[in-house]
């Protein structure tokens, strides 16, 4: 085939916060299809900071990428030829396909998308990895009950926004941690968050959370870790649970932070605190995803994304994220004009 | 009455490592018994990590002691007068009689102790709170399986010993963390622990840790925190079970102690950390004396106590316990000559 495929590979582990150096831009052939595989013209990336992980060489729940590898990554694309019996030409599905243009693959942890549920972009956001992590990191770990107080950091990304909208279908009070006014005003306002502070500018969080948690913290559902976890932990009710979905403020120093200690407070509260990975719930994803699709059809989960065009700005993308520029789902359109 | 009841009152809060002179002997009378109440001669008091917090004013699962109040504690007696229907004189009995020769109650969460099963003393220890911590904290936190890790800290002290035992019943391989030669021979050459090791004596933990658990760790049982607790979180395993019991590390420092952050290790490993207290289990507190009772007859479990004689050594002995002087419980008889 003469079709050049672009790819984005891992040119240097970044040390400390990366930059657009520890990527570069590559050009190759794309593979003829033996039997039993297709070919998928790649649509929209996702990037999400779980990808911080995998560019280093730390011992984590997955491989790292290696230098001059591929960027790992799960993309939407359209199945552009097929010698697989069960995938078609024009088939839109969601994979691992990687940072690049075209991907070949077996099928092996492809799904096909129904793009008359939710718009092919949807699949990577709040009808795909972000969304299942939410419900399941929620419902699964935390159990939410009518009435109780439940704070969400990262609160305006792809997770906490999700995150936040299912606690108040839940009926809880929500109250959401992120990093601009117009982030606090967009959860607040839109999504219906009770309240919401905006962590670089207030100085003191605990007392910022007493003030907007008069009935103390029931759930904690952490994206951030930190210092913003330290201010929540000594808020904690009895039998809180909180979900350690994710610590961005640490994936980026290059020594260990030092912190309080917090255990004590696990014991006094009789709380339990739990970390997860979505992957771990691949059995009950379906589950997952016909609740999240019912929310989404009813008008009760509401989603935003920012695109970025192109998909040599893939790294641009994905730090702007780290930085925390984009509000809901980050997501690179690869494909001008498609879906 | 005319008889006098020695008291230990809480004479000033600790700062820092309590001393003997935050608490005074005083001599008060024995009051009047009311209708429905009856009067304790105290034999044994229970001392436990737990009281340090019940000498601070801060805030916690149970109000502090206040200065010149009686310390409070868990103590076995004799009833020596009743007006109670339930409790005739010579009962014996286990109940928070607090640091004093005579207890007036009236009967609430006073237990009749059967001293055919084992001697009043065990029912302060193996059959008493540390017994019932180490059974809850370990089953229904742990949910130990047959050739897990399990590695206790404060492994030689009233619930390590048990934690280590039960951990052994059900098929574990169990490594004990304690602060002295002869406290790691005695769990690894008396109780069965597969290994232990002296964190006074060893520099790396991490290193010795890895040594002992070639497996990795499912399970961890804390009584320390600290810098022991840095050491083992980096090494659990996938879906690790920790259970917080208790940060006698962290129980005397005058200024909170700042550590490494640990939380995403719980979410490479998908693990679950959880704070207890056994006081929760109290529905089940048969259940579990009924099984420890067991083992006990069954020579599966086996204890040691160490006994300071005379209610006026109390705040000694609570002292000596808090360095770590004790192997298994520590008690103090109060009525020489008795059970």
């Amino acid at each position: 085939m003469s079709v050049v495929n672009r790819q984005i590979l891992l040119a240097a582990r970044p040390v400390g916060f990366p930059k657009e150096t520890d990527f570069k831009l590559v050009e190759a052939p794309v593979p003829a299809l033996q039997d039993g595989q297709f070919l998928v013209r790649a649509l929209y990336l996702s990037v999400d900071p779980y990808m911080r992980g995998r560019m280093s060489a730390a011992k984590s729940y997955a491989a790292p990428v290696e230098i001059d590898e591929v960027m790992t990554g799960m993309a939407a694309g359209r199945v552009a030829e097929s010698r697989h019996p069960n995938f078609s030409k024009g088939d839109v599905v969601f994979g691992q396909f990687c940072w690049q243009d075209y991907a070949v693959t077996d099928g092996k942890g492809v799904r096909k998308i129904d793009t008359h549920l939710a718009p092919t972009s949807a699949w990577l956001g709040v009808l795909g990895g972000p969304g299942l992590t939410a419900y399941f990191g929620l419902l699964d770990i935390c159990a939410p009950k009518q009435g109780e107080t439940v704070v969400v950091s990262g609160a305006a990304g792809a997770v906490g926004t999700i995150v936040g909208q299912i606690a108040k279908i839940k009926g809880c009070r929500v109250v959401g941690i992120a990093g601009r006014d117009d982030k606090v005003r967009y959860i607040t306002q839109e999504l219906g968050f009770d309240a919401a502070f905006n962590y670089k500018t207030v100085d003191d969080y605990r007392a910022k959370l007493k003030e907007l948690c008069p009935q103390g913290i029931d759930i904690y559902f952490d994206n951030v870790g930190g210092k913003i976890t330290d201010a929540v932990i000594p808020l904690i009710n009895l039998k809180a649970r909180i979900a350690i979905c994710g610590q961005i403020s640490q994936y980026n120093l290059e020594k260990p932070e030092m912190g309080p200690r917090l255990l004590s407070y696990l014991i006094v509260a009789r709380a339990k605190m739990e970390g997860f990975l979505v992957s771990d719930y691949a059995p009950r994803f379906m589950e997952g995803l016909t609740q999240l699709g019912q929310w989404l059809k009813e008008g009760k989960l509401k989603y935003r994304e920012e695109i970025v065009e192109g998909l040599e700005n893939a790294p641009r993308a994905f730090l702007d994220m780290m930085r925390g520029a984009n509000t809901g789902k980050q997501l690179v359109k690869v494909a001008a004009g498609e879906a």
